[in-house]
């Protein structure tokens, strides 16, 4: 008679997916050849991505990724405008980035099906390049994530973050010493990730009886602010609204009270004087503030600091900034006696309309 | 001796701003002529639309009145990439339209700026024509909304809304049907106003202990579920959070419980089962659903209904949906003892970078 195989930890999975990312990272930049061929095939136009969830979150980045590195207009473009309007928008000449972890959201795959025959060069970033997606595409970034089990996205979305901003560089003639950077942007995460995952654990108490948080970032960081807040909403039911640390000025500011934190990601760039002015206000609001992101020390007076270590190049912090949120999310769910593996209600294949 | 003049009720410009919806937007039709002639000086690229706040949730509705009445595409750009980033993107063939109900938004101010030395058509949609926003642009479209004195928006959002109609009419050929269907709209609008304040109005007690809620809507009435998102955070100190009927599936319904309600906002067009699939998602999940939009009775098992009368086209929807959502706001902030003309740690203009 065999023993019956333990129960995993609640959030178990989720844990060990967030240790993963150095790893998952690394066989991403495995591929690099591969990105660098489809980039080159790549038209001059529009950079159109689409996706929904944390695989929209990381176009929020890719805005950033193709517009510095290789001075391009990239749009998290209307999926339902063309899928479910059908509009005559004229695609010839736009790049269309698909981004789908399981290849198989479906609006995402009409999408990219209508667009190639528009005339669109189509390219599936997605972690099975067996997919449909991947079938339907010009060209496929395998994400090389390994199987997620957790529901909540964590090593696809840092994978996804990586392969825009090595796809962008790769158009703009920066693939060497942007994949250089990410290397060494792996090596600190994995160094500090012991240390990442204590600072937020202590945090969680303090957290397991919040209900609405706002988080805040400006520029590709946005897109870190985003990401943390759908964490929290799916894994610890805390109704958290991304912000831009400008938006945040008009109107959602009068919400704040003390029992409404804010999480506040500044880094070492040109946002980082908008993002500490922000956190001013959130302070004078009487709201408590949890300063990260690699400049987290410029933000004065906030009450929790959970910085990560700066990259070679600025570009790349949210690979590293949303590890503390990744990491307090789970820790918040366990202390609420939640399970960030299976969140109630979710699935891992969204086949949602 | 006279009498001190008598305090306004708390809310009493809000509520009488909304009530001027009607004549502020048939004012705007007046200047129709005007309006032709910038379309008609408009090159044929990419459609830039900047703003924050409301602006920003107009422009959500722009992205598909020049879908689909002008088959062009049109983005919600980034403000920061070009104004903090300094990124070298091509503004060749662009339209820019800057909104700034005050045009005095700084960040707004410095893009139409550099966009314009840079090759953009360069248009200004604001209710001051004599603002530094409107001096920057090559063109100038007033909003006539006549002076705004709550602090949140409502008269130049719907103004803003049917502004960008209207010249995405003009672009596709079609002013003359669009601006004949708004004046219907505006007709019903203004039909209906009794009876959608006292609708709303009875919701506000119930709704009065709410902290946190969702807005839903899909394609132009994403516009609606996010102005509304932002009148209860602004006025009602709720996080309301915005989500495209999509969005909610991946990651946020895992947050839905009986406290948590949901505003659905459906209407007569291709979005319309999306949302209606949405909303039976969210009655799954326990929470207290209220139905709103043109279609609303097409969801089921809502708790409260708050539908609007049908447009001639389905697309200036958005314009009769944001009213309920408005008039709910200030009802709820009524009952909660805040003002909505005056909201905590907001400023009519905001100077927030």
């Amino acid at each position: 008679m065999s023993l019956p195989e333990a129960l995993p930890e609640p959030g178990a999975l989720y844990l060990a997916e967030i240790r993963e990312q150095p790893a998952a990272l690394r066989r991403l930049l495995g591929g690099r050849a591969e990105l660098a061929r489809i980039a080159a095939a790549a038209p001059g136009g529009l950079v159109r991505m689409v996706g929904h969830g944390s695989s929209d979150n990381a176009a929020s980045f890719g805005v950033y990724a193709f517009g510095l590195l290789a001075g391009r207009t990239a749009i998290r473009d209307s999926i339902s405008l063309t899928v479910y309007y059908d509009a005559k928008v004229d695609f010839a000449g736009s790049v269309v980035i698909a981004l789908s972890q399981s290849g198989r959201t479906p609006d995402v795959l009409e999408y990219v099906t209508r667009a190639r025959r528009q005339g669109a060069y189509t390219i599936a970033v997605t972690n099975d390049p067996q997919s449909a997606l991947a079938q339907a595409s010009d060209a496929v970034v395998p994400l090389c994530a390994g199987a997620e089990q957790a529901v909540a996205a964590t090593k696809t979305y840092s994978n996804t973050l990586a392969a825009l901003a090595l796809l962008a560089a790769e158009l703009g003639g920066r693939g060497d010493d942007i994949a250089a950077a990410l290397e060494q942007g792996v090596d600190e995460l994995e160094r500090h990730l012991p240390l990442l995952e204590r600072a937020a654990a202590s945090l969680a108490v303090p957290f397991s009886s919040v209900g609405r948080m706002f988080a805040i970032g400006r520029g590709p960081e946005f897109a870190t602010a985003r990401e943390i807040a759908l964490k929290l909403l799916e894994t610890c039911q805390i109704a958290a609204e991304p912000l831009t640390a400008t938006d945040l000025a008009h109107g959602p500011v009068a919400a704040l009270d003390p029992l409404f934190p804010v999480w506040a990601v500044a880094t070492d760039d040109q946002s980082l004087e908008v993002v500490v002015d922000a956190a001013r206000r959130v302070r004078e609001a009487g709201a408590t503030l949890i300063a990260s992101g690699p400049a987290a020390e410029a933000i004065e007076d906030a009450q929790y600091y959970l910085p990560v270590p700066r990259p070679a190049d600025p570009l790349l912090a949210p690979l590293l900034s949303v590890v503390p949120g990744q990491l307090f999310a789970g820790a918040v769910a366990r202390a609420k006696g939640l399970d960030p593996d299976r969140p109630r209600g979710l699935s891992k294949i969204t086949l949602a309309r």
